[in-house]
């Protein structure tokens, strides 16, 4: 794909570069059920007693996402990141409290509750999401397949997810900046479901208005879900800054935040973790905000490549009552 | 009780004296199970298709309810409102989707999807929450339950919660107002889990340094939820300016809003609804916002007296592992 | 220019397009002092007696406006908009005071305060920003401009901006939607002064790389305030939702909000007032939500085409100690 | 006076208990013109150059309070704490930028401008505030008599505050907390201007309406600013946190947080300070939030305590026009 922006990219191109973090799906594709799950491991610990420092945007809240009242106010996540439909939220943030108890036994007891965090997107078009295919051992699927190698596209969550009235999906991508000496990685995912045709810039270029798909025009009621991971040292008002930044990457693929489309960000780091029970938080130096500016452009930069991503990994799905998302790939192809 | 500021109650002195609202509970009693679901329907409509304007203040974040990112975007809410214990939130979610199916087909394929409303609490000192005992069909029965005459106390969501160390649960007053030559009534309902008995203030009263359980203190991981309904016309910003005196109301009875207690308050206005799909939303003359001082007494005054009346309405509870939460009544009686 | 986006503009191509907003400059352009004052009137009425429902959205906070708290508590705004240079803030926030007095000489007294609204870029380097040039007078002398006839570029407040290394400025534009058979013009108008010389696209083509300014680059201490007036009848929250489209506008042009640029954006309507002392809001029927895309489309196309018309407009200027700032015409013409 | 809460005071009892806050007053009172200036220095160093963490919680936001933005962003404060009178935020906000650019040549050319810090109430009724009475040299006034002696009353900010329709202005108060092995000091100072009679609450008694002033009732056109300073080490989440707690504190006096009231909160830190133009940001091992309970009660608890202690210091006072406002010891004493 071609070059977007400046930076480079890490050895993988996905968020996996950010050492630490993993990727894993559930894919469900059968019939009118083209759904699934994805999971986000920002690191191989027991997130629940290595919490994360993080913290979250939300750019337009049409969206039913569960989990964000705490991350905003304590500034970790306690559970691995999970993606899925609209409706198997939660059933998904009831497997995130199973799997945390299971590992963690006196949560609910002694302890206080586990915060679940579950994204979503609205993959109706495709997806018969009445089906409420979605149960928790799907959950647990993708996490046990969690992998620094992970594929994109129309996979896990992003199976039945549209984009542009294109198949969308899973994207990734990652850059790497120097900052004061250091080097740092910043990688992005998205979960890809937004846009109307005639909206899509590639790299610039208004591809959009050259495709056809032969859909019908809707209303959009899609959503993009972005997650940022870094391993640069931020506290939670600083990831919340850099999760502000997705807006400036999706921005540049077309999307104006349209009414329908739940925008959500997502920024995390791995440059330390949050212990459960501890009496003091210790903090690395961070990085000072006037030194910010390179890491800004990694989120952005990162979230336009990961959107493009998405769009260029998908292959063409069909899906209930013969509803069709061809690939961005096919679509050029056949360009009139 | 003793009297709550100076203003007037309505007949029934809870928050079904706003016209329209009704109130429902399932209660589950049963050994180590104590908990239940609540549910309060801001009108005996159809609220996917007849939204209600309505706005959220998170006071403390600690919390796990769901489907607030919307109403903060949106300015509405389009179920009924559902209360239960912290692990319950994901179950309640998917059965207030499956009963918003069954009465809109489209939700989820040519509407878009509906936006579950859960707020919880954590029962978890009383009630077993690791049985995640409560299911969807406590949500069917909470919501057909819903009256205008119902109980409070140790009842539905109520059922398994404590309220500085008492016991606590769900608690109602209203309030009516004059303005403009128009009167409005304002109603609350809590549901009341928060607080160490050292901190209770009883209309002024430091009544919590008095009392003895015999309980063992340990760090607050309470929470409280805070309704206010109200028949005035305001729009979602005027609502959430409605809903943050709750804080005020809280404070009067002790709490500081404490780390582990989700502190969330919403408020919504019967006054007028929003249709679903119309291209227009009708609005009503609002009052002013310089006219709103009474209607802030009365939300403050109404979540203080909501908050006692659940402590004055709770019977004593035993649950889980021999663990008991004397009711007030029995704690005042028996004062050194 | 280049077409941004596929929406009509207006007669004029400026915020004046929406009908009854007016602009004013007083322009300061001597030797090291290149600032000034641009005042937009959002009616030609008293707007502490008729109020402007208004919203703000802060894409970046590092900035010194003042007003805001109160504009995100009411949703109103109660004097004109003024825009001048950092250091003038205080000064024509009190020249909003006096000029308020002087139409309400009860404001202070039995009247509440009111709530001066000035927004602000830095302009230090072409500016002697020290020089603290910017008197009360200025306010009024831009006041008294005002008019649909207004010019754009290195003008009033736009004097001694910078955007992407080059000339930055005033800059305007306006679209015209259609959404329930009724027809809605959007302007914006920007106050541009950010970004790096790299960063800069036009209309999709990364025309910063291509270009050489002999500047020194520095790290950004820049800011873009952004302006989007309809006459479409919103209320407050979704003027929120409507001026945070600005963010994707100001994406396109290449930024990335850098840390050190306060870019914050402001949206008012013309279709109803709030008046002053009243007992009831009346409010017209609002455009439902689900209709707004066509409004977001127009203020993202808007603020980029807005911001470009602010480099396309901006002459050549020379400020402080022989800094320069070219215009972009003129680095286009000498492109290498 | 009665103790509030169960807490323990420091030595002095007031914010300078904080080690390094100071404390100073300009007092104008002189027939029609009651006003002034309150300066909190909370380190003695260049605040610029060692800039403060700080977190400001808005409860109502009918303020004109200036800086509010950048530190929601930045999570620092960079100059002192100003306190005055609503027309002279502009004035005070110019001479802090006056003191920081003597300090700092550099502000506003090669470094980034300042952030000035300007908080306020309408004292209008017994100040001519139309007499723009308060000037730059007052500002410097104030910030010359900071100490950690300093008055309490009616002088400085507080000179020609109400609350509750007696006389209000400067209070402060201090409590000492152990968490972890560590003894923390919080204090708090506020000016009080805020409040109807019959509202008042002393220390749980409803005092307010078992007295009489004589003043005619007016709807509320107060405020109330809430500075929380500590020696914990806490970061800028956490200080919002603890922000919000004054809204607790507040709530127990009797304030709903009236339409018309500025109710804003801002907590700092002297645990550690962010140097400007630093690379890194060294932070100490924060108190986990889970630790935090006791400072969020000496938060609420010195709020409360410090309001009082305005009422109890302000001696009567007589202003414009013939207005007078009653201590409230005078008022006590005159009690029917």
């Amino acid at each position: 794909m071609m070059p977007i922006g400046s930076l480079e990219a890490g050895p993988r191109g996905t968020i996996a570069d950010v050492a630490g973090v993993t990727v894993g799906h559930c894919t469900l594709a059968q019939g009118a059920v083209q759904t699934g799950v994805t999971v986000i491991r920002p690191h191989d610990g027991d997130v629940y007693r290595d919490k994360v420092p993080a913290a979250a945007c939300v750019i337009n809240g049409f969206g039913k996402s569960v989990g964000l009242v705490q991350v905003e106010e304590l500034g970790v996540i306690e559970t691995p990141v999970a993606l899925t439909n609209t409706f198997g939220v939660g059933t998904i943030a009831n497997a995130q409290i199973r799997a945390a108890i299971a590992s963690n036994p006196r949560i609910g007891r002694d302890d206080p509750s586990v915060n679940p965090l579950v994204f979503e997107c609205n993959d109706g078009y495709l997806n018969d999401m009445q089906a409420l295919a979605i149960h928790e051992a799907h959950y647990m699927s993708a996490l046990d397949a969690c992998s620094a190698d992970f594929e994109c596209g129309a996979v896990g969550a992003g199976r039945g997810m549209s984009c542009f009235e294109l198949k969308g999906g899973i994207g990734s991508a990652s850059r790497v900046v120097r900052i004061n000496e250091h080097v740092y990685t910043t990688g992005a995912l998205v979960l890809a479901n937004f846009g109307r045709l005639p909206q899509l810039i590639v790299a610039g270029e208004a591809v959009g208005r050259t495709l056809q798909t032969g859909a019908n025009a809707r209303p959009e009621q899609g959503s993009i879900i972005m997650l940022i991971a870094t391993d640069a040292p931020l506290d939670a008002r600083q990831l919340r800054r850099l999760a502000m930044r997705s807006a400036a990457g999706l921005a540049r693929t077309g999307s104006v935040y349209g009414h329908g489309s739940g925008d959500i960000a997502l920024a995390f780091t791995t440059a330390y973790t949050v212990p459960h029970d501890s009496d003091y938080i210790a903090m690395p130096p961070l990085v000072s905000d006037a030194r910010l500016d390179p890491l800004f452009q990694a989120a952005a930069d990162g979230i336009e490549h990961a959107i493009l991503d998405a769009l260029f990994s998908a292959e063409t799905v069909a899906g209930r009552e013969g509803h069709r998302r061809i690939s961005l790939k096919d679509a050029l192809r056949t360009r009139p």
